[in-house]
């Protein structure tokens, strides 16, 4: 840690950091400069992020030198970590992990034959939603436990696993009984009781970055997930609120090898969210891929004009078909499959 | 809506958007232009937002014409809403009302300290957090009920009524034991299952404006509460994220008149979280009430160096007192009290 | 500077920093911690700024201690700055200035009308463009000349100082013989060599933050025309782009008084152009004034619907008017007058 | 244009709309709904652009229908635009084209040195700047003429065209006579002088986006250029502010597809200024390709950390030449080469 004291910062502020400083078993070092002193604060920077540096007397500016997050990080753990959802499927490794699948999950019917379309065009998981979060209270809140039910039934018909959204705290063990994956969306990155449940849960979790959440604090999200014990922790790219209006969001693919850098955990993108329509998913998920991303995950729909919640930006099965044939030529490229 | 057709529409598009709008008892009025053709859809909006009509073909883009909200509408209620904290004190009448006091709640002594000096200086109301949300799973994480106790035990002792946060669907009616309004914060604004149990609570409801949230996101979460019976909603503006970095958030001063437009609700203002560093607080406020703000809830600390939280953003109590006689003089100009 | 040295940066990392330094006359102080080294550079941090510490070997991070301008800062000068206009009219002292006009200069009738209708609700100046800078070709661009001679015309008979925009860098010798203040306008804070060349002017120059421009960088283009030698610089907020898309721009209040605290400049703002539409113009106002604003600059038209430009944030003079007064009383409330 | 009225509109409201709509040879197309009446108003939107629609009395909203240019539209040019550089060289075909080289020039030495460097690893053409947009007018502003004519000596002795950035609309002609291509840098996208500037020249112009603009106000900025008659215009993504601070700016790999659904135009991606530090070029580099660009703006220097500008962001020729082999895989793989 930094410390900037003002130019008229007198002896006594001076000594009131330091002192404090020395009690938390800090060590000090001074450089007077003709127009700032600076204090460099050596040892566990935990402790002094807990204090109110910024509002001591005399002080101008604090700044951090050690990234806050532990557990997700490339200096706590070097390697890659490689997330099994089952004993064939695991997220992190050489493939990239295809789920795709329908925004909300409608009926069985439906259900099973967006499944089989995706499955046989190569996705090796499915996504569709039983809790859903919008925007109005009057929109469809998904099927709930009805829903969940239903994508466990295609789940087993198709041998896919699954991943779906839990919304609710009090929800997370009944959606761990139906879901191979729990994931978090991106409105609720920072709900922090959310996560410490699903902390608790032994089922992988895929968080989702938020709307407007930086890098540094989608990785403090993970790390509240694996301080609670649960290490199987997959990023999502999906997305950030800027002025740009053309694009639902703006997928910020520079996330995905700046989280590589950062830390061991994989990341996956989210290309539908990110455009809000389906002919931009493609370029996306292709970008994605090409910038070291370890997974995917595609709105596909049978009959996008009749889906329940997010039809304009999902794919019908023939472009999804032709999009995967697309990306394993882009990752074979890159010396990876799909 | 106003559907905008593609230049390349067949009739089959035309006429299948034309089948489903009327199927909802919708009445087209069609445009045809030179480059375009464009169908109004007359009738009742809601019917319409569920069907992905961007997402049907020969579509290019959808247009809505009416607002998403109703309930906290201006058109639905045409005089302001005026919200009873306690029989005496109401908020979004004449009288400008300030919440203050510590950003966390530390221990019986020190709230009651703080309270006895702001409510000196003319606070009507307190605010002190007993559940943190906090970024980092290793900071300080509040009190919880042990927080409440205190809170609610000073509350007495001083008179006061008091507000502060809830961050958890299931800790809703424990909150509401203990304190005189709910506070929804800035991360929780699109917590839906959170807004859907405070929304049937019987308590007033603080909704904090999301980081990155629209002012059209914060009304429709409003309406979250309201469908859910409960009226009593006031609005708080705390500042945007921009790609400004000298200040915390940037504090959306526009928001305060947009808001009184468009809804009911009263509205009050947050500066000390926009700021994020006290010498910020006086001005914002100072704005905040020259724009028609209807309270103000402001971070009061006697020793701002050794708050447990949010130390830099606090103000000291003699700093408070200045700067309510200013606001005094303020509320004067544009014939309101505080 | 602080610089950051990487865990795993080895000795002949070290050495050369501290070697290039050395070469520069700084003096370095070395703070080992038990996770990275860190150097502390004591000395001017210009000649630091041209070196690109980032790219030098074992290197994580750079930190700048020192703030990059100088002659705008409240370091170099302590006391406000004011800028005279005329030989009565000043920016910066208790008076808050008022310019008020219409948004282009359409005709000398018109502007003449306009122009009187201000006067007599207490605008001391006028403003007017004779060089739009639009966002088509195909939109109005100004009656250029032709609009400087009305322009200065109208000036005279009305016995009031103007501000018009230069956009050329090879106008600004013409626009300084029509107008007593040059305007930089948003688009071209950041167009350097027009900043050179109102440098060099004896004009007042109007210095209109960038649409996306921090707080910083409108303090060094501010030093651009300092460092040419003219210091006779009003700074003006206008909003900046974000997220929001109810307004224009969303005005960004905190920037008053934080340039106040870092500047000796003066600062005034511009409602009109963060609204975007006329009813918020008057609540933002109020809110820049109360903050501390130097003076304001708002569109006045007589006939907004038939106004070439930006009619739908132009005040009518009778809401000007009133807004005039509203403006006095709060003036009063802070112990300035308008 | 279709024109939303408020609720409490009057008859004469209307009229007046319909009036003044009606002058301008428009078609309007009346929509009475239960809430708000639509005015749909069909012809050239372009003659209605100019008028203030927004303060008509009684209208609420004005939601414009068509695009706002016409030159740079797909509409107006339904197959791809191929800008030649030179006899050999085209931007816009199969071949996707990488310039590349320093940031700045700063010596015939140092140029010729990189340029074979980087022409050996395949860049078919070369980056310099002579004239550097700096934001501290302390900062080395570039060589000027004299970084002009060593440029043009290297191009020649390397045989490989050249892009360079122009400022100033009174440097055009000098600069155009010193390099193939002219590059209008991102705080210069909305110079609307200079792009007239440019417009009227015969090279072909490289157009960054601004670092805040939008794809729709990239695309008008582009229509200034071909409205004066120079229609050989190459766009260029080059990241954009938001609030992520750990980029120097966000790339939006999104606006490639889009750029090329809404334009004939080509656009090619600037990697380096998006990442602002070297480790992050690559992955954007494959992310554009993969995403579609047509072209690549890199830099390279032998010595980052003695470069005068953007060292940190400059990549080492042999990580360059690694990037090339990667970006010729994955360009096979879209069918494409490089």
């Amino acid at each position: 840690m930094i410390i900037v004291m003002r130019p008229n910062a007198t002896k006594e502020d001076m000594d009131y950091v330091l002192q404090r400083a020395e009690k938390l078993g800090l060590k000090p070092h001074i450089s007077k400069g003709t127009e700032r002193t600076i204090i460099g604060l050596i040892g566990p920077e935990d402790a002094l992020r807990a204090m109110p540096l910024e509002a001591f007397p005399g002080v101008e500016k604090v700044i951090p030198v050690l990234a806050p997050y532990k557990l997700v990080s490339r200096e706590f753990k070097k390697e890659d970590s490689v997330i099994p959802i089952t004993s064939r499927l695991k997220v992190g490794g050489k493939q990239i992990v295809v789920f795709a699948g329908p925004c909300a999950i409608e009926s069985e019917k439906i259900l099973l034959e967006i499944g089989e379309k995706v499955r046989s065009a190569g996705a090796v998981a499915m996504r569709g939603g039983a809790f859903k979060p919008r925007t109005s209270p009057y929109a469809f809140q998904g099927l709930g436990l009805e829903g969940l039910k239903i994508l466990s039934a295609v789940s087993k018909k198709l041998d896919m696993p699954t991943v779906t959204e839990v919304m609710d705290p009090r929800d997370v063990g009944l959606v761990a009984q139906y879901a191979d994956v729990l994931q978090i969306g991106a409105r609720n990155m920072q709900n922090f009781n959310l996560l410490k449940e699903v902390g608790q849960s032994k089922k992988p979790v895929l968080l989702k970055r938020g709307l407007s959440s930086t890098i540094k604090e989608l990785l403090m999200s993970a790390e509240y997930i694996m301080a609670e014990g649960n290490h199987q922790v997959i990023l999502c790219e999906r997305g950030i609120r800027t002025f740009e209006d053309m694009t639902r969001n703006t997928f910020d693919v520079s996330a995905i090898p700046l989280v590589k850098q950062l830390s061991h955990l994989p990341i996956i993108a989210d290309p539908s969210h990110a455009a809000g329509t389906w002919n931009l998913v493609g370029p996306i998920a292709k970008a994605a891929v090409a910038a070291g991303a370890d997974g995917l995950i595609i709105e596909v729909h049978t009959k996008p004009e009749e889906a329940v919640s997010d039809g304009a930006q999902s794919l019908l099965p023939e472009k999804f078909k032709t999009l995967m044939q697309e990306l394993q030529k882009i990752a074979l490229a890159i010396n990876r499959e799909i």
